[in-house]
């Protein structure tokens, strides 16, 4: 199984800033990915809540030996958040970081991702895509 | 119907530092705003917890059609909370951010406000006047 | 008498990049606001000179018995006359200053406010309206 | 009474990077640090959740008149969260702030505390043996 | 017409730091420019004075319409005045900036241009000639 | 058809400071790159010059039509070098940039992409299967 | 002779802020200081205005053969007027700047003077002393 | 004999980004410069690489003693290309520097020229009609 | 035995500034704290002199192997001294860190200790009763 | 009694950088300013070493009730010594610093004096008269 | 056998700004320097492109096993040629740094090398006599 | 005659940090270096103490016309002594400085040495030998 946590405002996904984000909502995407990877399990988590983001890393990464791999889009905590990126250094499945905008092409504040540093590597500006392309490496790297 | 969302440690204005903050509380005070607008029903909401703040945003600007606008204060948050930021910026209802001390007199921290910079407006160092300051703006704007 | 101060190039409100600062001159603006607000007598002064802007705040401040209290917008001055904002710490009736644009939403020099700093409060980013909020609030507190 | 809040990933003792942060769990240090002060009620709390550790801090300083002083540990919430800074700052009894490992040696993002500025003092860089310093500092400073 | 705007100190010229800014009064310096373009109306104004800058500015753009373009060299100004800056937004009519030294090989703050940002373009480095290819420019492009 | 450019240093692969980029060399796997993807013609250059990337991003992008996408890799160009950057703005076929370590997690002058920020997205941190990451994407985005 | 060129607020000395500038007017300390220098005529000179202060530097240093000497105290021109700055470099006769509180001593942006760094030296916190102190010493430097 | 040298990107004129650098390619607007100057022989030289720009301008300020100036516009080297900057200082004959567009209007990193801190003067922001100024100041001024 | 070595201005302890740096002399809390661990030795070393501290560290801990620790309190050197902190990196031998007031709340400047970092610890902000728990750690952890 | 303190380097004045500081001896110069004051007894001293003139205000300023104030010019440590400023502070009779050049005009590490912020005042630029000024001062404010 | 690889703008040694580089080519100081160490072979290579010193680096480090040391110089590219840095890492013989004038002394943007962070050590300020320093220091070391 | 003074902490090269500094003492090296330049006096110097180094530049370079040149290594003062630079700015031997281990490698505070700006040149990271490459230079410019 592998697990994907989406971080703050991902819920609207598909209903904010569509020139930004796209028109998709995630759990129409969800289906189309879970239809193309059939054989992998993959959990879905969404919350706004720093505190539950770090939470359920713990739980996925301690706890839950059947979690192979995180795939997280912490949003715009990536910027600010040493707790998140704290919890990813505490756990040892790999975790691969989704952006859906290029964040290297948006506002300073979103230039660095500290969560990001933190992770095995990211994957950046590729929209809905960037969710199959972290699933595809991880499915490979097992 | 208009809602007004608190953020942390504004549940214990009265009480906390009243050199800066004033001595009343913010329940007495919401009680003579109501009965200043007796025409608009004023929603109340007030969380310690960033993540309550923003899944509260989004249901009052996606989920919610009675709701013509949001005043926000967002105490410490609006400093450096990203993920704040990008949920008013994901709404498309108006917010106006108040203070009820002037941030631009205070700490260098508290001199910029990147939730204020996504608002239509910013009131700043009017005590709780600020909000009733909100509320005639909205009525008549609306 | 309150008086309102407005700063360089808001002489060209109404004509000046009016998808910033909207269509209307302050004149027919002022016409309104007066009417509105009968019982008070308003002042108007607008310079381009920091030193008639100070000299102005100098004279209702320290002259003139009169005068309750003033409402500021200093345009650019904002951001880096540190003399203005001199001449409003040495007055002592209240100072509010007034941005028809959120100045938290614009160019990075326009974010904090060196006057503002000095005055009872800002109201920033509500058109025009914001010098209707300003006078309600000061007829308020006097 | 007094009350020990540790803040995120620290559920995690024991087990997470134990090269800097020791192999002890917290829940069997509490228990040797309750034994060793066994005429001193010592209530814990902990949570990764920023809102909750402000709410702690309102409940101990505010409404639990048993409550005689807090230790804390915000992890890396100490480095950036001006939320939880202003809750110390809203309460009156006497917060020491405790870091295991010596925030000084380590990270730039690590080396200054928002924190630990509203606090009566800091531990920092001690293992676990930081708390059992706090406890006797507050036992012979009551 | 054409109007030249000279700003701080330029009325030295000739006599101010000769190594920088050369021998040549202003004056006949004028007298040079007019009859080498016998074919086009050259106002010329100058002050010490910010607010009055300003002033000229709106009245040659937005009063004159005689008035096809400017010519600014606003001295020192040029590196912190918002207010020209925002002055020279507020018209149509192009606006060209000249500096007599080359700003970027001197002092820092001289290295950028504020008001230049707003211009048509600069012209920096070239003496008095600076004004000439202004001039030229402005000539072949109306 | 698509290429692959590779940077300074990138022909080094398998060879220098292998803890960090790995021991296979860049032809070898562009060996089984190929293999992989028998229905794309990949062209593969590598320069150390800057002169020379940015010649053979405006031959790929602007005198080929052929060429369908461009994945780039940089190296340290890519954290300075606006002049390619410029040239990836230039050119209309999406361009994606790949890192092999995960530059988020390195010295500080790798962790902003000058370049990556004109690009469509970056892959960061996935060894050299980030290429094989990047074709996918392209493929299935064609 | 010699002059006194005094800016921005200093005509509100004795009223403005007197637990930073003190008690007397300029007008009561200027015939004290005319007292007791009664062989070097005094000539004061106050401005709010940047222009006209420059304007007046350039007539007592180029055009009055009789001034050897000017005091000045820009106020908070001091910090960012490089247009004063320049006029002092644009003159040949000495010019000491005074301040009446410790610049060094006060809020960040007053710890330089960009117009001090043009004269011969300056004379800070000594109240009203230092225009003493500086005639005192152009008396004997003469 | 003159010399124009451009750098990286310029080659693409006319194709790449043209509602910032126009529509003409520099050929065509080098066949009408030479019309216009036709007692002025104009040498041509374009490269994107650094390290050959140095050398062209080696070759023409040391060896070619018929080049009496150097018309250059270093792209976006000139932000970065200290290089490039030394090769400027190391010659003896003028150095113009010419920006298409007002680099001051741009993204931060352009707004300060390494390379045209060590010429003559820069022309900026008069798109291709820049470097008909820059000949015509040469011819005047040899 | 253990030694404490106190920094510039430490020996004034008790006379300057009460208000930080409480009323009691260093001379009597020693006292008090030789007779509260009448089991260890305690040498005392204070000396403004940046070289007389570093000689002393060497010579406790390189040549006298009775130290088993050091305490040290180096006053405003803890913020810029590099050659004590080179000192202290120099020995084997714990040293502590202990400051009277909690430097994180004071003057920027003091928030970041140089010297610190290359301690095992530092207590900042307990008054006197710093060193007391410094002693306490040191025999418990001996 | 007053004293003058003088720091590193200059016991070197009237040999060191005399373009800068002059060629009078200070011994020579002291000779005469205590001829020009002889009711004002002038304690001299002298050191290159921090921590020596730390001892030496403690001893002035606490020890010696003769001891009216001091002059002090600290060199190169007014720049980075916040250990004399420090002892500064913990003394109650005024200090005057004094620079023989002016600091405003020379490197940027020089512009800020951190040791001048806790003085009375600071008289900077007038070559060995500076301490005559501020002998007069002290004599008249005494 | 060695190399010594000199960057751009050494080819003018003796020519370009001899106040600084001096008088002598480097040809006629390579002829001396070969006569002083005959029983070394001493390659030379001069470019003024970055990616052929990037090329020459990794064609002696690591194809040509005759070579036991490179003496590099990589003039301005110093300074930010993150380039050049990865290929001196990316070979395992050990590279020297030299400067002709001490880099330290001149301009900021020359104070720190990053390519020499990357090298055995660096020789500033010797004038030629650098590069005899770094052969003798690797003829006695190999 | 000339001399080696080293700073803070040298005292105990062989025995602090071996990793970083090597394992012999200086005592031992200076025996071979004098014996390997049998000609030359080699004065040797050792203090940790700032203001004791510079008494020792200044005897050395002002009062012993046998001094012929000084080696230095001041250690961690390097990066912040300015009073230590003053001092050899003020005397006319050359001063050449040394560093055992590369300063540009290592932490940021190390990377610049404002003494080494005011010395003949740096040699930085050959430890010991940097010692011998001095004399060698000193001995040849002689």
């Amino acid at each position: 199984m592998i697990a994907i946590i989406n971080g703050p405002n991902l819920n609207l996904l598909g209903k904010r800033e569509p020139e930004i984000y796209g028109r998709e909502t995630f759990q129409s995407f969800l289906k189309k990915l879970r239809e193309r990877f059939p054989d992998i399990a993959i959990e879905y988590f969404q919350s706004n809540c720093e505190g539950e983001i770090i939470s359920k890393i713990h739980e996925l990464g301690c706890e839950n030996p059947d979690c192979k791999a995180i795939i997280i889009n912490p949003g715009a905590y990536s910027h600010y958040s040493y707790a998140i990126a704290d919890a990813i250094s505490s756990i040892e499945i790999p975790v691969v970081e989704v952006h859906i905008s290029n964040i290297a092409s948006r506002e300073d504040f979103r230039k660095t991702s500290v969560t990001g540093s933190r992770c095995k590597g990211i994957i950046s500006g590729f929209d809905l895509e960037g969710y199959t392309m972290a699933v595809s490496y991880i499915k490979s790297s097992l």
